[in-house]
């Protein structure tokens, strides 16, 4: 196995791969990197229990000065060192050469290295899946989908389930929604597909969030195909395969209050700023509980931690209808939410002090396609 | 107490106060902030075990829009909460004001904060020194000398004195001195001080660093003070005390050969760039030890770790003169000297494999004023 190829061509590659690769794993090959070497270029390949990911190099892209000597396959452990070396080099290119002893040799102007390697034979193969059936989505609204919805997943697998996003087709709409019984935030886009389309999917919120960085804004579209236990998100050169949550996800719809007694429309900076610093109190103190006032004509956002001391935002809106109301929050959740949205105006809508309020875009306030939902927190104050 | 003050003028205040404010203090008071309003100006003084730093903002700055409607004092704990909320305010300015039941209240815009505070007269005060016989010292010079000095101070508490660099002055000349005793660091430079003054003493490497934060490009000259256990540097409106390290410093001068049988003279950042990459490969082993060999016309970095791989380069050089010579060392310390060098070109002098070696500026290898010394690592090879 030998090749030569550019430096920094090779290292965006390696930097997609490595988002797979960890050293927690409890397969020891899997902290490594393989690399096949082919006559049309080059594969890297690597994994771990949630994720794997594949890319390639190919002899054909001028960028990449790839000059395939001699064909194989190999694994360097860890991958992070690689990476490293090729990464100080001083050259633009390098030669990488196998010896039958396994030992990979990386050479670069004035600069040998050799590094102990391991027998490609023994990495395991990642799944077969058929793409007939797959289809395609918009890279750029695939990502908003996930930044919008992730932030609500379970960080705690005492419910694995709810550590995934629920994604569903049906009827051309694709639904997202994610979780952690305290919040909720859900999303729907209509897509492309063919009308009789129609499944429900659980994907880990880790692998969004590592599939996510691998979709750079040049990337127009990435094609979808599904298997029982795993999906494949493709592109023009990488192949990111993720597992899938077994279980039932809870229904999600009845959740979601259609009523509402108040209506308060805000601008998404100004609530941002005003719940930023009410927090900065509430993290001080020992609960991390805010309160949002609504009377006629005012909002407020206070805080009050004896220890620490007392804080009060006036919270200028562009409407209040509706009811006066009372309610208690974790302010993490309502910075988490707004921090999904665009700027503009949002609309808060509230039933009473002790049920789940929702926030949706202002302009959109009727359809529900983007929600997000925060439930209270029950205090001696509120109760009162 | 109550006062009005941009925000942005004091945050660069507060962030200059908080270096010397920890929260590992074991004086309860000094996690806090102490602010005075006097007639002038506000005074904020942040201090821990080993530094104390005063800083001041004058109401005749115009851009600190401050006005003093009522002078007093008070201390704010934690220090940082307090910068946390000015630096997320909306507003320019904000107005603080101390009730007689000692909550400090903050008003700005839509906001407004209450928060604990103490009495500031269980503030210690900080030492008086005087001031009569001080020197002064260019920011530039004196910075410089405490990046190229305070890389070799000792990171162990077993012999507290190697702690700190030791500066002394002599002659009209100041020389400053540190040493883990694995290797040295040694600048001397001229300074403007009356030839009879003499004195030696040792600041914490600790304070050094976080004196150099505080003296920005803008200063171009620091006043200096002494005391028994204390030394002050003013600026125009900052004071900046730190206690000295009491004890014997080791005679330093016969670790610095004068004779050498190996010249070296190469480009800084060639030889950077090659003692980067041998160190992946030593970091990665178990040893982390580089050999640097010398023939005739042929310098080379090798590092070897059975487990991992091994490691060659070629290091182009300027000039090779003297004996061939190997010599083993840990390639931090070189990577740390090599830091402290202006761009350009050094020379290193050897003496044998077992014997320490220097590096100083080629442009002025004869005069030893700027001096870097690595002692190298006893190895089977080297032992050879």
């Amino acid at each position: 196995m030998k090749f030569t190829v550019n430096r920094i061509e090779l290292l965006k590659k390696l930097r997609d791969v490595q988002l797979a690769i960890s050293n927690k794993t409890t397969i020891p090959i899997l902290t490594g990197l393989k690399i096949e070497a082919k006559n049309d270029g080059l594969k890297l390949t690597g994994s771990n229990s949630d994720i794997s990911i594949e890319t390639k190099l190919f002899v054909e892209d001028e960028n990449a000065q790839l000059v395939i000597e001699e064909t194989g396959d190999i694994v360097l452990q860890p991958a992070r060192f690689f990476a490293d070396i090729i990464n100080r080099l001083s050259d633009d290119s390098f030669t990488f050469e196998v010896n039958t002893q396994l030992q990979a040799s990386i050479t670069s102007a004035n600069s040998f290295f050799t590094i102990n390697a391991l027998d490609a034979s023994s990495y395991p193969y990642l799944p077969e899946i058929d793409t007939t059936d797959s289809f395609t989505l918009s890279v750029r609204l695939l990502k908003r989908v996930i930044e919008q919805t992730v932030i609500a997943v379970s960080k705690h697998e005492s419910r694995p389930i709810l550590t995934g996003v629920n994604f569903s087709i049906h009827e051309g709409k694709l639904k997202a929604v994610a979780t952690d019984s305290h919040r909720l935030s859900q999303r729907i886009i209509p897509v492309n597909v063919p009308e009789d389309l129609t499944f429900q999917i659980v994907i880990p919120g880790n692998s969004l969030l590592e599939l996510s960085k691998i979709l750079t804004d040049d990337i127009e579209e990435v094609n979808v195909a599904l298997a029982e236990n795993q999906i494949l998100f493709t592109t023009e050169d990488t192949y990111f395969y993720s597992r899938l949550l077994e279980g039932k996800y809870p229904q999600t719809d009845q959740l979601i209050p259609e009523e509402s007694s108040t209506q308060l429309t805000l601008n998404v900076q100004t609530l941002k700023g005003a719940v930023g610093r009410t927090s900065l109190l509430s993290h001080a103190g020992k609960n991390n509980v805010v309160k949002l006032s609504v009377t006629d004509d005012h909002i407020q956002l206070t805080s009050n931690s004896p220890e620490v001391g007392f804080v009060e935002e006036d919270v200028p809106s562009k409407s209040i209808a509706g009811d006066e109301v009372e309610i208690s929050f974790n302010p993490d959740y309502l910075r988490d939410a707004l921090n999904t949205f665009e700027s503009g105006e949002v609309t808060l809508k509230l039933i009473s002090t002790l049920r789940p309020f929702v926030i949706v875009p202002a302009e959109s306030e009727n359809n529900y396609d983007f929600v997000q939902l925060i439930t209270p927190i029950r205090t001696s104050a509120a109760a009162r």
